[in-house]
């Protein structure tokens, strides 16, 4: 049997691209003599649809979809995901459902048991678990068909029970899981080791077709992956592209030998690549093409206007130069020197007359006082405010250029520098930021060497350098990464060697700042842990 | 055996506050020969503490309060409610529970068995399900102990089964919930419904204890009930407010005539009651005083400037008074008029040079184009940097005033009058702040009457008006209604007699504004749909 996986990406709610990309999938794939073609998870309406879920209206647009892909389906059978309505009068209304379809209808529906509820994940705000476990069976063999979540159990013990040990009993030949699994830098070879692990305790070959493209701040990967009973890699379709690739059933299960070799990837280059895909995704899906940024002459912008150019292409991507008093002038020859390096339009508007202006409206009232963070906080609001005019005049989307430093301990200004349509470095610390700029710069000097190489000031007043504020970075980092990434607590990161103080203080600074994040754009997700729906911190509590 | 109700205000993650809280209450009441005293959901640590349930220290900080507290219960029963760790090596590693202390000790632990998973609630995050049902007996009686929705599923069958079905069984004498029930103005009848039908069901007395004070946009009212096994209301502690009564058993079991007269609250005064106390608490548990706001002379910044004053004393409330060129010379005596009837200190800052400035320095880009959003929008800018610039000299916490008529259609300037640090009137639609008005100005003048008169607008271009942009309030807030609060599809709206060209070009604006939302904002939630964290819909997604 010679099975297609089609690594789609989907648009969510836009049932008329999905389902005439599916649709077309199907074709191709029966033009090739496949016998099944498989898509994601939630393939039809796209995931993670969030409260779309709660609409009746959108769940007859789901069901409508299914039953005409299913009418394409005549000879070959394909594997589509949508929800289905739970019509047993208890639990949740819907569940998170595999439809089969073959013979022009749906031939069977599985449903989805584990239902991941961490993180970025909200299922079972919306689906019911199932607990019934049937093989598919299909052309004389039976497929142990699940959903996403449900092989990964196997990792770590997070269910209470584990679905394909239900379903081994009823003797499959083939794991199929349908999946919509996001992008980490971390997560593609997690992914593998959970399908390596999945098929050699059950001793069966496994097939993992996963979506690729990004909804807003979520990223997926794709790099659907085929692994042999002996926890073989037999094949893996592309990384951040729609792919599809056809395997015959009785190779997988009969070529232990088989391996195909898997290029390695740098973390830095996953990241490069998801962001890449982060930004095309949330243009196009919008029906946007034009960006806009405030470049400072610091690595942040530099680095977010580098991957704008090559995301939206030169002449849809915009640089506002926009120099204080406090300024130097290194920031601006850099700057206009790597827009110049890109190609990208710029335009210099210096902002003490505005700032002046200000001054003296607010002069009756701050008169006698010290220059301090309202005065810093107000160059960076005017900066904001003069980009976002010129967002609004020529349809420019602002592009915010926040690391997840400055975003962790508060180092930024809320209605300044913390504006923007989609946060592109949000879930980079600066330290992994610098990285990507040496693999910018590893053929030819992108980014001048002075924006890399100088001291990282926010220029909100004389002399202002960020360790002013801040520990350096390469000793905030680690601690944040503890903190935030994999929620140690202050006792357990002081006892891993770090200065205590220094802990606490930075520890202090995170909690206090969850206002600010509160109101932050979504962040393109690349770690395990990114600000956004994925951390869930009370603003008002003791810390 | 004679019951104490604690119904407290908790501070989530101040466990020292929690803990003294819980300790004074429980010898306050051993002083007044109580047997058994009850403290609601999660009290240890307040409710809803978020991913803090992810951090191991937070859970030690949990047990460790709780032994602290049992200490104290020698003679008196106590019941708290914490966080319990899941030690079966399988599932989610933490359960909601309920301890009952006594001895000196915790003599027993209940777990909560369903956990809600919808609009603001989060608990399968990070709680796993109880499945094993035993009765706690005290003092000769057996007590049906469950948590919060535990008893809920009597009211929608939400879930697949319902503890008290179980418990029943064990042939208890009395039910006791502990809660942290959210307000909604709908939501204290829906309370008592669901408790009347327990009782009568069950043919038991129960006694639910809540939470009170508000966590951020969450706000818990109280107004803990007991109820006789006839369904009758046996007593009813405050509202938005601590309390603490007593019940003897013996009279609830037999008290069949015993009825206390619940005082009707009409909407509005719910309402009221629950924004003073969402602000009290903010201010309150963050240690702010000082609240400052923009004065436009509508009658949304007029609602809240009576509301702050309320809340936290005149003389820590302060008003901008912002015009523009566009301003008329009614919004700034009207806007006087009302901080004078208040005693508010206010300031008037025209806007029209910082405006110039703005638009000089724009002037090389923008020549040639007309008057458009992108100057409407630039006031409302530069209005907000002066009220943060104020914000960040003084300490004054800006406090937004933005309606949810406004933020469902997106009719606001993000960085702009949708900035703050809360949200207060975001669940209210416009009709339903004038009800607040017509409240407030129940016995004499408070909000002058050309405030509630005339007809709303924002005043960012000449002669403009809210009806210029968007369908009158009265036809707006119903169809909003329909699409946010119950989740009603265009279709089904349109079929309940609404213009259907209206409808879609509403929903088509609510939709295409979830990235303005997104960075909105908390926003104290009165209804049962806020925006916010109960809301969650896509950025990116086609509609």
């Amino acid at each position: 049997m010679k099975i297609a996986l089609a690594q789609i990406s989907t648009h969510i709610a836009n049932f008329d691209l999905n389902k005439a990309k599916i649709i077309r999938y199907i074709k191709e794939a029966e033009g090739q003599q496949s016998e099944l073609i498989v898509f994601p998870e939630l393939s039809v309406c796209g995931y993670p649809p969030g409260d779309f879920l709660g609409f009746d209206s959108f769940i007859d647009e789901c069901e409508a979809a299914v039953r005409e892909i299913a009418s394409h389906c005549i000879k070959i059978g394909a594997i589509v995901g949508a929800p289905y309505r739970n019509t047993r009068g208890k639990g949740k209304k819907l569940f998170n459902a595999a439809y089969f379809l073959h013979n022009g209808t749906i031939e069977k529906v599985v449903f989805k048991s584990l239902l991941p509820n961490y993180d970025i994940f909200d299922e079972y705000r919306y689906f019911e678990p199932n607990i019934e476990f049937r093989i598919l069976p299909f052309k004389g063999h039976r497929i142990a068909l699940t959903i996403c979540e449900d092989i990964w159990n196997i990792y770590t013990p997070f269910y209470t029970f584990t679905p394909m040990d239900e379903l081994i009993k009823q003797q499959p030949d083939l794991m199929i899981n349908i999946s919509a699994s996001p992008f980490s830098y971390n997560h593609k070879q997690k992914r593998e080791e959970v399908l390596k692990k999945n098929a050699m305790k059950y001793r069966l070959p496994v097939m993992l077709v996963n979506q690729t493209g990004a909804q807003t701040d979520i990223i997926f990967d794709g790099g659907s992956t085929v692994i042999g009973p002996n926890g073989n890699i037999i094949g893996q379709l592309e990384l951040f592209n729609e792919d599809m690739r056809y395997f015959e059933l009785k190779e997988m299960m009969t070529s232990d030998s088989v391996q195909e070799e898997i290029l390695p990837i740098s973390k830095t280059e996953l990241i490069y690549r998801a962001l890449l895909l982060g930004i095309r995704d949330y243009f196009g899906k919008l029906g946007l093409q034009k960006a806009i940024i405030g470049l400072s002459g610091g690595i942040d912008s530099a680095v977010v206007l580098v991957l704008l150019q090559q995301a939206l292409g030169k002449e849809n991507v915009k640089a506002l130069l926009l120099p204080s008093m406090f300024s130097s002038e290194h920031s601006i020859t850099d700057a206009v020197e790597l827009a110049k390096n890109l190609g990208v339009a710029y335009e210099i508007i210096r902002i003490s007359e505005v700032f002046g202006q200000f001054e003296e409206s607010l002069e009756p009232y701050f008169k006698g006082t010290e220059f301090n963070i309202a005065e810093e906080n107000l160059q960076s609001r005017i900066r904001a405010t003069l980009l976002m005019a010129f967002s609004n005049k020529f349809g420019h989307v602002l592009i915010n250029t926040s690391n997840k430093s400055e975003m962790s301990v508060g180092y930024g200004t809320l209605y300044g520098d913390m504006c923007g349509g989609l946060s592109v470095l949000g879930d980079l610390y600066k330290t992994e930021i610098y990285q990507l700029a040496d693999f910018f710069n590893k053929n030819e000097v992108v980014i001048p060497r002075n924006i890399i190489e100088k001291a990282p000031s926010a220029e909100l007043k004389p002399d202002q350098k960020d360790t002013d504020s801040l520990p350096p970075y390469d000793v905030l980092d680690p601690i944040l990464y503890q903190y935030i990434d994999l929620q140690v607590s202050a006792p357990e990161i002081i006892a891993l060697g770090f200065d205590a103080e220094i802990v606490n203080r930075v520890i202090r600074m995170v909690n206090a700042n969850e206002f600010k994040r509160f109101q932050a754009p979504p962040v393109l997700r690349v770690s395990d842990k990114a600000f956004g729906i994925g951390r869930r911190m009370p603003i008002v509590a003791k810390y």
